[in-house]
């Protein structure tokens, strides 16, 4: 089994969708967080300069997608063919454009502009994403597609933390079926022991 | 082999990379470009109610890098292993993160906002990332990662021309071996015909 090494801030953020598959599959994994005052330092040897990296055997490699589409396939939670790897990758990508429109909102400096886009955002795209994807979890028997177990459902109860920090609000209140998806992937017994033993964050 | 049908608008933007990937591995498709006036009608039938949308013996599916890794994959330029196919994704991605960084100051819809982000995007952002892509496409002889042609090369290439258009610049201008990237696609017998045939277009 390779030696992972997961580097990223003292948070949950885009690093936990990583965690979270990490722990789903039983792959020990190194939890390395980094304070505010190492980052500087450290930087420069990251590829592009970012964090989460996931370092494999002595390797480092970012982007959170393509760390946790790997991750996934060691752990069989990528499909059994290209056509189920395409299927999961696109529903993945719809979250993570969902997450990117509350992003662009979370982080807009201009409390005038953020004003504005966030009526957009709470009237128009949150509903939007989430009756799609509650319909497609209802579909597909309480998971995100394929009506299975995939790394799609392991990534959405991964980043919904962070979606909720956002958006200030409990994203999936009146969405019965994605919370079903999310209680699934939580009642995993490895993601269990992770969350017992993972530093309390506000984010 | 099975029937591929693109839908898209009568653009290269997000749907050419596709284009250029199922050319390149000489992958017959229909290459469906909808009017205007003829979207509002079939966006309820397409996934999340958008384009572009990859069909495959008659199942719809959307996400551009997503299709974009699917057909990769039909054609070998998606890599011998996961790891491979990790530092694939990753510098794919890292072009994607680069096009949405461009895309929210072009689409920035005001004015004044846009000028003021424009100015961090052309002396920061852009020589950043592109820097940074140079240096890797001479350290890997042409190509965008391991050294050989692989997916990440041809998307990169079907990419451009809207990234030029967006920025209004020739953003290879001063990058040699990031034109030997591009290059080496164009020169591919299958992408040159698709591009002598496909119909003229300003994006």
């Amino acid at each position: 089994m390779p030696d992972y090494k997961v580097y990223y801030f003292n948070v949950k953020a885009l690093g936990e969708p990583l965690r979270f598959l990490l722990s789903y599959g039983n792959l020990p994994f190194d939890d390395v967080r980094i304070t505010r005052e190492e980052w500087p330092a450290l930087k420069p040897t990251m590829p592009m300069g970012q964090m989460p990296v996931l370092e494999v055997d002595g390797k480092r490699v970012h982007q959170s997608l393509a760390m946790c589409r790997y991750v996934a396939k060691q752990i069989n939670l990528a499909g059994d063919n290209p056509l189920e790897a395409l299927q999961i990758d696109a529903i993945v990508d719809t979250i993570n454009d969902f997450r990117l429109k509350i992003a662009i909102v979370a982080y807009e400096p201009d409390d005038m502009v953020k004003e504005k886009k966030m009526v957009t955002l709470n009237n128009e795209v949150i509903p939007f994403y989430l009756t799609k994807l509650n319909v497609i979890a209802k579909e597909n028997n309480g998971h995100l597609v394929l009506g299975k177990p995939t790394w799609a459902d392991v990534y959405f109860a991964g980043i919904l933390d962070y979606l909720n920090y956002l958006t200030k609000t409990n994203l999936l209140e009146n969405f019965p079926n994605l919370q079903e998806v999310v209680q699934k992937v939580l009642d995993n017994e490895n993601v269990k022991a992770y969350i017992a033993k993972r530093p309390i964050t506000e984010v």
